[in-house]
């Protein structure tokens, strides 16, 4: 007789939000030329973080501060919020799956966009909540469309990556304060930005912590180059934020990452390196397309989607023979989005790599015989 | 107005099964002489650990392998089982979570021993299980008990840590291999095995993993002295084990722990200086207290109970001065096993400070006022 698994999990698939490039990579036999799928950062962490993790690895016989008190500090003194705001979890997908486990029960209501983040979408369905999607506004998500979804289903949790990603599109503070100011007092809006230190400063609305309805997310996977490492952290009203503790797993956020992000944080001109490095990737992603004959959606993030110019089947084969031929990319998963390929910003090594792929693969993909 | 939150989470308190030695330091306002009270192994991780996770932090900027491939093998190989029966996760903490999340809905029924693990309890109390707890039987967890009161309630699950924390004591491979024989098969048997590779190689029976209903617990938090790294993994059914997939945290167990503990499993040399270590710091404690005129629990773990002699509130006082002069131990929750504290085995400095105190400790306990 099988365990006795509860009626939600059964009927849950034995899914995976996205298949990792070391999966690829073992299907293929061989490893990437390029890994610029994942929007990691290949410049890397900074060396004093990559120091803290080394000092830290020796200590590691220690369970971690269950507080993380010097690094809730930290973020607290760095926003200018107060530490009782702050959650620091495993990564934004740790909190986002806490988030929706405090809020969704069976048959509540989420509301995304169509093509969003995957793995929000797997913890929603997770815990049982439906998931209501509106179509993107071109190559923006639609904040006026998710709140009004959010109002027409009296929806428990709306979501909004700001940076956008998979299309790497941004709107304004002032698109977004807006948002905030409108989103029904009975609905959370979990505002992602996981993105954030890669777009233009204005983008962000200053953070506002007696919104009770509202939480942002940050990580250190990103600008910060730890996605391995597991860490992020949410800003949130004290009360939203305290929740968190009836649920999470407190002595869940490793050592080694707290030491890491803490000395990453205090490197800030290490990060300005690796944002003044995505935006001469950006620029090359679009020359690259540009050479062959294809445009690039302006981004704000650490990656460029890549306008294959024809529909959806056309971009999956493009992508498919990249990945063939070692180059490492993803796609968004529904039309029209799905025109583009995605291409994180890579090394030079990397990006000559797609360079010298791309054409082929285009070439390949127009001849699907 | 408030988040709204589920109807379960408005009913859990913002509670932590532990308070950690961190936060204990910034209370008293310094630091512990000795940290000796979280079961950490104080000898450390293996110097080929330490240098594998040092690597691992230079490329901290990739995603984990989410199949945990490599570390998966490892273990297979190690304990003689296929792969498919192998599921890595962030510590038996992390694990426990998802089992309880797989198995329990509100008003499932959970058995436990009375003073177990309260991570464990915490993890029920979190998805809506109701906790049914049976007395050990004098310093050991009782099977029988156990099992009788899962047949009486229709348990989802039942949880034994052999050996077991926090008395240290183990039963024979063959008193669990019973166990597991007789396990309603609508029942499954949480085994935690934490500590077993500080016991007689005797207590643990073999692994068949053809058993559906039986799952068992290893970690490199303790013997492999990664407590703060956060990996541990599960031995069970193909099916249960696929099922972790359904809910588990794809991405989340981190690049830098996944490299630690394959370079630490592979060093069983440095593993059995660990072993040794441990061996000779229980004699140690055993001897200190016997110097205070004090006995110990036997123990097949890498801690001691010692038993102060008289109730619960005395070694709550025994315990608390402890603290108060520098030394971190912890003590079981409930009588009489609160008789005793629970001293982790430490370095000769740790347990030089244990000696220095525990009589000044007896002595300020033994007159309260």
């Amino acid at each position: 007789m099988p365990p006795r698994f509860t009626d939600l999990v059964k009927t849950l698939p034995e899914s995976v939000p996205f298949v990792g490039p070391e999966t690829h990579e073992r299907q293929r036999g061989k490893p990437f030329i390029a890994r610029i799928g994942a929007n990691e950062s290949v410049f890397g962490p900074s060396p004093k973080a990559v120091k803290a993790m080394c000092a830290a690895a020796e200590d590691v016989w220690k369970y971690c501060d269950a507080e993380s008190y010097e690094l809730k500090h930290a973020l607290a003194a760095h926003h200018d919020v107060a530490a009782e705001n702050i959650v620091i979890g495993e990564g934004i997908d740790g909190l986002l799956g806490l988030v929706v486990r405090m809020l969704v029960e069976q048959a509540d209501t989420v509301i995304t966009s169509a093509g969003a983040y995957p793995t929000f979408n797997y913890h929603v369905t997770g815990f049982g909540g439906e998931l209501i999607k509106v179509p993107y506004a071109g190559d923006y998500e639609d904040p006026d469309a998710l709140l009004d979804a959010a109002r027409a289903h009296d929806a428990k949790l709306v979501y909004i990556a700001n940076p956008d990603n998979p299309m790497g599109t941004a709107h304004n503070a002032d698109v977004i304060a807006r948002m905030i100011a409108e989103s029904p007092e009975n609905t959370v809006l979990c505002l992602d930005e996981a993105y954030a230190e890669f777009a233009d400063p204005d983008i962000a609305p200053p953070l506002d912590t007696n919104v009770p309805n509202v939480i942002r997310f940050r990580t250190f996977s990103k600008a910060y180059g730890m996605a391995g490492a597991r860490i992020g952290y949410a800003i949130a009203s004290p009360e939203l934020a305290r929740a968190f503790d009836k649920v999470r797993n407190h002595f869940g956020v490793n050592k080694i990452a707290q030491e890491g992000a803490r000395a990453a944080l205090e490197d800030q001109a290490y990060l300005a390196d690796v944002q003044a490095n995505v935006i001469a990737a950006r620029a090359r992603i679009k020359a690259i397309a540009a050479d062959n004959g294809l445009s690039v959606v302006p981004s704000q993030t650490n990656f460029v989607a890549v306008d294959c110019g024809r529909d959806g089947d056309f971009a999956k084969r493009v992508l498919s023979h990249l990945v063939e031929q070692g180059v490492f990319v993803r796609m968004p998963g529904v039309p029209p989005l799905d025109r583009c390929i995605r291409v994180s910003a890579g090394t030079d090594a990397d990006l000559d790599a797609f360079a010298a792929e791309l054409p082929k693969a285009l070439y390949a993909a127009a001849d699907p015989g």
